[in-house]
């Protein structure tokens, strides 16, 4: 498994008794990265039975209550689960004002540290780097400033061909320069090419993920060819007129970026709550793209 | 019914898979009180199914997260809902800096009026009073500023005896002073007590909700002969050293202030999430005082 997609929530405005607002975990090269948390999301990270001390690193798209409403009790909840690791918040500017006057108010201060990343720019962002992954913004277009975020894996390193490895006879203390793609030179002189002694790495995964936005092509350019595109579809087709007022996207225009984009895996999610079924989603969309899932709260996706 | 009291949540600290925080409905002489809303709350008034519309006053004891982070959504879901009657929110100075944060950075102000009733008194203090109705705050000890709230029913009109009153063929126009107390002269000029005319209404109740507090027995004296309180019971007396640090009180400190106040019944609630099952609390108290009940999220109290 490369890439594991935790939905936590995917339903549009309120919570009810069995929809939530938009929360999920996306689990990538050993990071657990927690993408917007609304209200229930703790419970639903319980009910899911991922570790809290596993994330480190929380998304929130936008500070509509929908995407960000939870974020305040699962912030003290780590604290009294007795958290020590720091914890890096990225968000639109104004989060760390809320979460801090949350915390005055109930005089509740973190036990760890709390680190805000607070967001203005309209470009392409990137927010997190290591030797593995990278993360970066995705710049959308909803009522109020918004992000998207984009997550790659880098490449990893070449993977031995033992056989071939052990029938040169070459020494371990090769090894790490071989997996990094280097050509060998024998003791005799002779140079045993990389690719007689490596196999392929599994092919770096990536994964889109657009909350709430409207019909935006202009993504597309940042977002080609990503594996798994998750993009809001909060109507059908047929509300496609309150798109405009309320700057969302039908499952057509989701599945219309994913098609421009070239995406491996189309998901859809952010369903406002007026429809009784999802399934016309996933109906509508393939009348344009032909890979497309269902987000629903409690569904993993591995890719 | 006089009253009904519908527990939302009485679990202390973080919502989980099964337990809630604090919230709960008092519906008394027609009204529908919201006390404390924890996160999730909003989902309890579903599964409860009490109609939101009914919901016109909220009451919050503290700005502690487990009593609080659920307003900020449900003040978003009542203006998704199309309400347009003003709403009135009674808590500690900061809850209106808070919420009005909130719907700024979301740029989602509510179509209807939200009125703050911010408290910092360290005194009893009348919130809300009707012709039916009286609530007022209970000034409790904890971490934080924090009032609990006393909920009490104004005498009801005497009501008429039909069969005394037609015996003596008294005129409809005479009933609305009756039911006040009044006598009554007949055109003879005999006057007919009032206590021949009406019987006694209904005793009227009183509710008084102490939510999170140190044991304090100074609050007896407010609350003396009141029909149901109820008052937190965090930890056992096992785990009693805890209660000076984290101003909690145990089951048995509650009972001995109902015994002290001389209540009708107790609830006890705000259980720590460290007891795997709560009977010890309600043997505890029995320890002490004779009527206890213990709360549980989804139960419904009628008095």
């Amino acid at each position: 498994m490369a890439i594991r997609l935790s939905i936590l929530g995917c339903y549009a405005a309120t919570p009810r008794t069995l929809t939530n607002p938009t929360s999920q975990v996306l689990e990538i090269k050993g990071h657990m990265f927690l993408i917007d948390c609304g209200e229930g999301t703790q419970v639903q990270l319980r009910k899911n039975k991922i570790k809290f001390s596993r994330i480190n690193h929380i998304f929130i798209s936008h500070l509509h209550g929908d995407h960000f409403f939870g974020l305040p009790g699962l912030i003290s909840t780590f604290r009294l689960l007795g958290r020590d690791k720091e914890m890096h918040i990225y968000g639109p500017k104004g989060i760390k004002e809320a979460i801090t006057l949350l915390l005055k108010l109930g005089d509740s201060w973190t036990n760890y540290h709390l680190i805000f990343h607070e967001l203005t720019a309209r470009e392409r962002t990137v927010l997190f780097e290591d030797d593995k992954v990278s993360v970066e913004t995705i710049p959308l277009n909803h009522r109020v400033y918004t992000n998207g975020f984009l997550f790659r894996e880098k490449p990893s390193e070449r993977k031995l061909n033992i056989d071939a490895v052990r029938a040169h006879n070459i020494d371990k203390a090769y090894f790490r320069n071989i997996k990094k793609g280097k050509d060998v030179q024998l003791d005799d002189g002779r140079v045993i090419p990389n690719g007689m002694l490596t196999l392929d790495p599994p092919k770096p995964m990536s994964y889109a993920y657009c909350g709430d936005t409207r019909f935006k092509p202009d993504i597309v350019d940042q977002i080609i060819g990503v594996d798994i595109l998750y993009h809001e579809a909060t109507f059908l087709e047929t509300e496609k007129h309150l798109c405009a007022k309320t700057k969302h996207a039908t499952a057509k225009e989701a599945a219309t970026i994913a098609r421009m984009a070239k995406v491996g895996t189309l998901i859809l999610g952010h369903y406002s709550t007026r429809y009784r079924s999802i399934d016309a989603f996933k109906v509508e969309a393939e009348e344009i793209f032909g890979n497309v899932e269902l987000a629903d709260d409690g569904k993993i996706f591995e890719f």
